[in-house]
């Protein structure tokens, strides 16, 4: 049988995978060698004994993040293991190079133990500039990111969680502008209540959501006060309220957040939406209603998904690379909550832009103006590293969490965009 | 002030340190991209959690080692720290890829205890083929290596005892033959009693050495019963003997090993050693006695030194990535003993055969021919990844501890011989 086009991908003879080790300085001669190894290795190795701050002029370390996973919540698939997770993990190194010219470690962990892997990465912080952890379950992964932001110096990220609230907050923030809403005034129903779900409830809480105005659905209904079968993440996020099923909870809702399964947003439920209903269904890869449903059953709804095939693709891709990019850039010791708002306005800003021929020459042409069909950036917009870059790097600035603070944001703009024409 | 050139090179601006990611595939397109990543990468995340030994044929982990410090014992500049190892290591990398086309991650760990380096590395079996442990200080670099093997069914070297180890087991056997000797008769003094005096002593054993003969000193002196300060390692080698001093040792000794201080053998021991007496001298940067002060004081020493500037240098690089290339090419489960004398005997036997022209080439024109000035192959010479990595292979395979053992060996000998062209 001939293997499907996805195996004859990554096997390949003779090179299996997707990434390898390039050397970046010239190794051809004994002269050459010498100081790449023994004996003029001695000299940047006692010179970041003296200052450690000088890792980042002699190492590899200031443009190099750790992908790590245990593989315990690999894509849509469950527990797959930490091995079998490593197609996912070299992928996401191959993104974050093609993206942003960042280099990444895949790191897989063969452990289901929480405080395994924070020692672990812990230990491993000399290795690297930054920590992207990466298909760790729910709800470990909530304390893993936690312990590690609170024990390391460098930027730690829980992509699954904050890439897709990143991205879901952008699309929200254009959508409620379109539709003439506040957040203070809009009602949010979030269905799942996973890594994702949480990391998006909370960021529209930071945008301005009110606690009330914020229901969220697990797998057996709304989280109320009365429910005692509740873990302490989903207890803050349970509301005095008498709604108990998503169609109760969606009844009037303005935002329809979902981070869950395929199909269980109903036409009735769509329809007992306010008026211009906001629906972000991005289960994958099948959505919780898919898009010519509810455009059938509803022309006013704004909608946005996890598929490509469609407008408004909520898609990761468009905020870690980006964002590790400009943490780096500054030597970060963190990504905090207000480099991650400033990624989601910088993408929200970018999408309201006039957009350049040379997006439409990669999609075929399509032309994309801002509106309920275009609400976040295309993927292969190659403004996004620059807007994205240049939020998160400011933001790291002026919150003083920046190790090498930047003030020529022209200067950094323009080198962005030189960076993204070579990354073409 | 100018920076050396030391670190000039390891700085330069844009790109400091000397590794990044390479893309080893297409990723240019949406197409390609949606098999690097979501969707496409189910399918082997799939086929490795049906059948784990899919791992090489998907991902970068078939040829991909770890070079795990945790910086206690860098070079010979002592306890570094995790951090200032990072370049040591990524040098590491650098000769890894070049020298025999293996990638290499360095990893650098925060910690001095050696439970903690030991469960680190056995959670990242997932992502490693092979790991090569280094600059880690003995005595816990014996019990880290150990606990490794027996938890691990990948490869683990610590190059620093077994690459050392092997290049002079390859240069001993050719001293003993050029000048008349058999392991059986011959008496050794080591000098040094760290990672790799215990390495050098414990494969001349294996070689042949009787026990009786083999003498090691540390920095008290010599390793007798007597003494009551010897830890576990030591105590192995301790002798009945009346020799006390490294003076006492040596006479009518035939082989000095040093992989310990500068200038410690002097010219009155050396001249109380045996005829045409063997003297290996690789403390560095300054060996225990140096070339021309060895070579005034008897001209019938036959010497070796860890310089590149005298004859015979005792070089790891002659080592570690041909050995992992041979191992990481047949899926090795380990490098056993087996393994490392097999690459010593293939870097003896190929110092015996003439030397072709581009070796003279890649060294100013000197001509090489087998002999006390020649005992082992040169680092540049294009022949030794053939020689070794073969060796190595087929030792695996007829121990039969190679998951893809091989068969045809001119196929192979064929394929490094083109790998070679390719890496210079």
């Amino acid at each position: 049988m001939k293997p499907s086009p996805a195996l004859e991908y990554h096997q390949r003879p003779g090179r299996p995978g997707k990434t390898a080790i390039q050397v970046t300085k010239p190794c051809s001669t004994a002269a050459e060698l010498s100081l790449a190894y023994t004996p003029g290795v001695a000299e940047p190795v006692r010179a970041i004994a003296a200052n450690p701050q000088e890792a980042a002029l002699y190492t590899n370390r200031s443009n190099l993040v750790g992908v790590v996973s245990n593989g315990s919540a690999v894509l849509g698939l469950g527990n797959q293991g930490a091995l079998a997770s490593k197609p996912v993990m070299e992928g996401k190194a191959v993104l974050f190079k093609r993206f942003a010219d960042v280099d990444v470690f895949d790191i897989e962990l063969n452990t289901s133990d929480p405080e395994e892997i924070i020692r672990t990465v812990e230990l491993m912080e000399p290795t690297f500039g930054g920590i992207n952890l990466e298909d760790i379950k729910a709800p470990e992964c909530f304390y893993i990111e936690q312990e590690l932001k609170r024990r390391c110096s460098i930027p730690i990220f829980h992509d699954d969680q904050h890439g897709t609230a990143i991205i879901t907050a952008a699309g929200i923030i254009n959508a409620l502008q379109l539709t003439g809403r506040s957040f203070a005034g809009t009602r949010v129903v979030v269905n799942g209540a996973g890594a994702a779900a949480v990391a998006c409830s909370d960021i529209l809480l930071s945008l301005g959501i009110t606690s009330g105005n914020l229901l969220m659905l697990d797998s057996k209904g709304v989280l109320h006060t009365g429910r005692e079968d509740l873990n302490a993440i989903k207890q803050r996020f349970a509301r005095e309220t008498p709604a108990r099923t998503l169609a109760d909870a969606l009844t009037d809702a303005d935002v329809f957040v979902g981070v869950s399964v395929a199909g269980v947003l109903t036409t009735d439920m769509l329809n007992s939406m306010a008026a211009s209903p906001i629906v972000f269904a991005m289960a994958n890869p099948d959505p919780e209603i898919t898009y010519p449903a509810a455009k059938a059953a509803r022309s006013d709804v704004v909608m946005a998904t996890g598929r490509s095939d469609y407008p408004n693709q909520i898609n990761n891709v468009l905020g870690f690379p980006f964002i590790f990019r400009g943490a780096l850039d500054v030597q970060a010791s963190a990504i905090s909550e207000g480099m991650k708002l400033a990624a989601a306005h910088a993408l929200a800003e970018l999408a309201r832009e006039p957009v350049p021929a040379e997006v439409a020459a990669a999609y075929d042409g399509q032309e994309f103006r801002y509106g309920p069909e275009y609400l976040v950036p295309k993927p292969f917009d190659p403004r996004v590293m620059e807007w994205v870059s240049t939020a998160v790097a400011r933001a790291a600035t002026e919150e003083g969490i920046a190790r090498v603070p930047m003030h020529d944001w022209d200067a950094y703009r323009d080198s962005l965009r030189k960076l993204s024409r070579q990354l073409r």
